[in-house]
């Protein structure tokens, strides 16, 4: 029973593989009369394929969205939105030898076990090419989002080892100032640093995503097992690479007292709000008003170009030498795809708070 | 739309609040012909709630599970399984004064404004009893998985910045020799001393449950929505306090190099299987076949006795000071809770991969 | 993948065999702050067990719900509502013979072949007595559905071959004058006559419940695949018994010409309505303010006196002579089954319709 | 919350509207390595689109589906089956003056308040081009239920009021016989002689399909809420233009005494099975090994040449006069819709059966 839905509401279904015809998607449930900025969804899929990035290598293909249902001009309807992106940078769906080897830690091997199925090239299904249908479905409902006045922001909080410090203030302003979605200057010289090494040796690493969502009404979140953190985190987890989740203090938070970690009930511009927010704008489950802030880690990039030992799909012992190039971390390009998947969680949530409104 | 069901096939839906009159729920999809050792699901409960635990304070009462439906003497028969169990250590429900203060962290301001309700005492819906429901749900899935090879194992792995060494190993005969659930025959003084001085300053502090399931088939998991990673994720932070999840290498492993955290797949016993284990068990979603290795953070227990500075329900700024005793540290009580949802999602994910095979 | 649940948004998810400990159910997605009539609830449940009725054998115990969850005194507070009724004409679970017969016409045979379970006494899950889960959940929508002025009737429409002549005028204040629920004073006598003769022979018949649903909006019911029409077939089909469903014109519509069958619009009242109402309230799938207007076919009760030719568990072929009391129709008591399963239909379609308006 | 997925396991999730530029969908839950027969898919679509016949008015467009996803050549991959069909037939767009006047037993009045959207020409979502994606996904479940010993057969049974006569024996091998998919030969001829007739007045009627499966196994169906003839209701209700559901002895059977209605269990080339079939293959909602056997009705059709009374969207009462031409009788080219949507409906159930196989 596999899943290639997400939302209850506000649903986004999936297809397409790496090396298929196409990768698209069908929107149920977004609101109807809702004009869309084109422009702004074709940014963000750029967004995804960052340009000039000496550590990455985007398939050298233009992603043109098709839309196939849903839209009168460019405003949704009521019928479900469906859309699609051809993949140009194929040729003839290519079959694998069964004396190649299973990349080590990539999804070939569990995938082609699970299905019993002849492997196919590109990782297919599990491709990462699947995110720009999120990257689609997520720019729509950052548009409801913000006719709500809710905003989504995210940007590189580390790479490798390399980290904006806790005590140096964000500006989102300068997340687009480089290719590392990094708002932080004096980080970003270093993380190029690391990277420029990582390239050179034919290695990778990972790093973490941090992300804020502001403009927030109390109250969205379905307890017992729909909470918002609960939400967001199967999002994120979702995510092709994704090995942690952690919302407000999160690990950290665990070694505080208390006393400290509590936040205070205050009254401000005559509304309730918490002093501190270390809860990172969950309680409950439910949304208390002040920001969501969480993290998501990104493992190393799976494809280096250091030989590897692994087996080859008859059970032999074998040595994988990768040719072509590859990214030396995801993490860039997984800013715009982690706040895809944000909006549709906080999408859904919205629409489901309308329910129970009088 | 609330959400008081967890997953598709073996299948949980609860009920009942903290004051109401009971907890309980019912469960779908759980294989006919199954005959249960209801004393393991009793030993489960009362590992919830641990006896001569300085730093705990249960309450007073004994749960008894009562069974509805869906059982023919003790064998499930098909028909949905139904349980509750009655909340005894309760008056008439109290109704709250408008001028009693929000409790700070806690989800009573929340619930409260999602719903427009009027204040209930104990925590109602959001009151950590609930969980009670999970760990009866979950014991019974874990015979069902047990009968399948499949055996889940959690415990304490720190308590505030107290934490079992990597470089330890685990002897997981250990965990239930002590209150603690704590492996680490050399780390549970320290955790105790750290709890001592806790409950003498009437605060409290949050910690680490680690987790492991062994004997997993290759091929659970459901990409692109449901893979094992996210269903854990979001099992673990529908649990009431936890703020982090990570699987594997986690948010440490982002600090590695990818020809580091790649994990070699060798031939061992004439099967595919890796050196190393950074994935924590699952490629693409799907598990391998090596052993899921899960981390879960919990903030600091929200009640405490020292004085704390909140907003009553009029919306005045007051001063909030908790009678009575409360646990200094969830965490232990916390492990069965982790175990039980882990069992509710692989019991799942077996079922779910039952579609595709021939 | 069994399903226990029926609804989107307000779902009922149901338990209990026959002779369990309990029916009951649990009730989610009701709005929060709907003060319940419990009267009510009690008399729709009274309404299922007709008293002096001399074809009807209601088992003989009091059907008394214990609310177990969801109210603050008799007010909706966002939890789950859950709820019993115990079983309390029932010895301890008894087993049955293996020799003993399939009873024809019954589910005994299918239910025990899918899950492969051994025989247990009266119905177990598959017992009409489940029934009452979803009179009482029913009668909870019904109340939510009056405060948006929408009342739903059902009645009978035709016991055996006797039927209310379509040229008659049904006035539904007189449906509750007598114990079969028709509102037509001529044809009761009729029914009574009919069912007088089967109860002397031990024999059986069935009949046709007729249903409006008056108060609607324009604009419930959600295609392609929840159309209004549909979800109320697929309700009507759940129920024990029953065969058949047809909405407006049904079966006999299929003889009619278009140009008789198509219903003008008019002005009226200053709204856009229809001059006849052959589609019975809905166009497409969308309710368009017309009542709707439905039936459905109750096959003759199953349980008869006579002897039966049939095979017994050990596939021997026998004679089965039913001893005891039986039904001679179930159509009266089946009239607040329709309107409960109706109102589920209903209060899901009013709350999902919700989503999309501004 | 809208609906545009069928199904739980086998799952389709539709897209599309009649000036739209495709119309599709995406299949989930198809078990992999299914070779299929693209031909035999071509074939169905073929046949929802009868040549040669004077009453129907099919659109000139070829329907070429075009595979997005999920095979690897005509193979099932276990990635989500995604296909398209472009409308050909179309010009840019319309938009349709608000003074031209809503189509009497149409859906455009209803959709058009439900969304609060303009009016799109063709009849947008509701349109019955829709049922082309229906129809492509019941031909693979077809198939793979053909693999499994299953056959579903549907047929003409009335048009207006000509019907095959229930003496008659049926021979399917005559369905395809004739354009009207009618296997009585005695009976087509005057059921052309109606539709010419109503071709000539330029009106319309309806009829009603048959349909039998055949192979199935003992215990497919999901008590309580999912019986195998709920389900069934719930698949035909949806499709366009039907007004009636009925299953073994369906309204006529209301009329028998129970000691003929039931079936009586029978031992047969040593299995289980029943002397008569009045139940239509179902007790208690699980398929009990005989044959399914259920009718489907369809009102006339709404678009006829007749001029009618009807209101704009202005609110102004007018007459409206179709221009063109128009089908007499959806019925025939229904035939292929009830097929597929029946083998969805099993197709589902027999993957969730595997749940709780052993």
């Amino acid at each position: 029973m596999s899943s290639n839905s997400f939302g209850k509401v506000f649903k986004l279904t999936t297809f397409g593989e790496s090396h298929g015809k196409a990768i698209g998607g069908i929107i149920e449930g977004c609101p109807p009369n809702l004009t869309l900025d084109l422009d702004f969804i074709n940014n963000e899929i750029a967004r995804r394929k960052p340009s000039n990035a000496f550590w990455a290598t985007p398939r050298n293909e233009e992603d043109v969205v098709i839309w196939l249902s849903g839209l009168s001009n460019t405003t949704t309807n009521g019928a479900p939105i469906a859309f699609m992106i051809e993949n140009q940078n194929i040729k003839k769906q290519d079959y694998i030898n069964l004396s190649s080897a299973y990349r080590p830690s990539h999804g070939d091997f569990t995938w082609e076990s699970k299905y019993n199925t002849p492997p196919t090239t590109g990782g297919g299904r599990l491709s990462a090419r699947e995110t720009l249908a999120r990257v689609v479905a997520g720019a729509i409902a950052k548009q409801w989002l913000l006719k709500n006045g809710i905003n989504i922001t995210a940007w590189t909080h580390s790479i490798g080892s390399i980290s904006i410090l806790d005590s140096n203030p964000i500006d989102t302003n300068n997340i687009g100032s480089n290719a590392l979605f990094c708002p932080d200057q004096q980080t970003v010289p270093l993380m190029e640093e690391l990277l420029r090494g990582l390239v050179e040796k034919g290695d990778s690493t990972g790093g973490i995503v941090r992300c804020t969502i502001e403009g927030l009404p109390v109250g969205l979140g379905e307890p017992l097992f729909d909470k918002t953190e609960a939400l967001l985190g199967h999002a994120m987890l979702s995510i092709p690479a994704v090995k942690g989740f952690e919302i407000g203090s999160g690990f950290e938070g665990t070694k505080m007292a208390g006393s400290y970690h509590n936040d205070p009930f205050i009254i401000k511009d005559q509304k309730i709000t918490t002093l501190t927010n270390h809860s990172g704008g969950v309680l409950g489950g439910i949304t208390n008003g002040s920001n969501i802030d969480f993290k998501v880690a990104f493992k190393p990039v799976s494809t280096i170009k250091l030989p590897q030992n692994t087996v080859d799909r008859n059970g032999i012992e074998t040595t994988l030498e990768a040719s072509g190039r590859h990214d030396a971390c995801v993490v860039p390009r997984a800013v715009v795809i982690v706040e895809a998947m944000a909006a549709l969680v906080i999408a859904d949530l919205m629409l489901r708070q309308k329910l129970i409104q009088q």
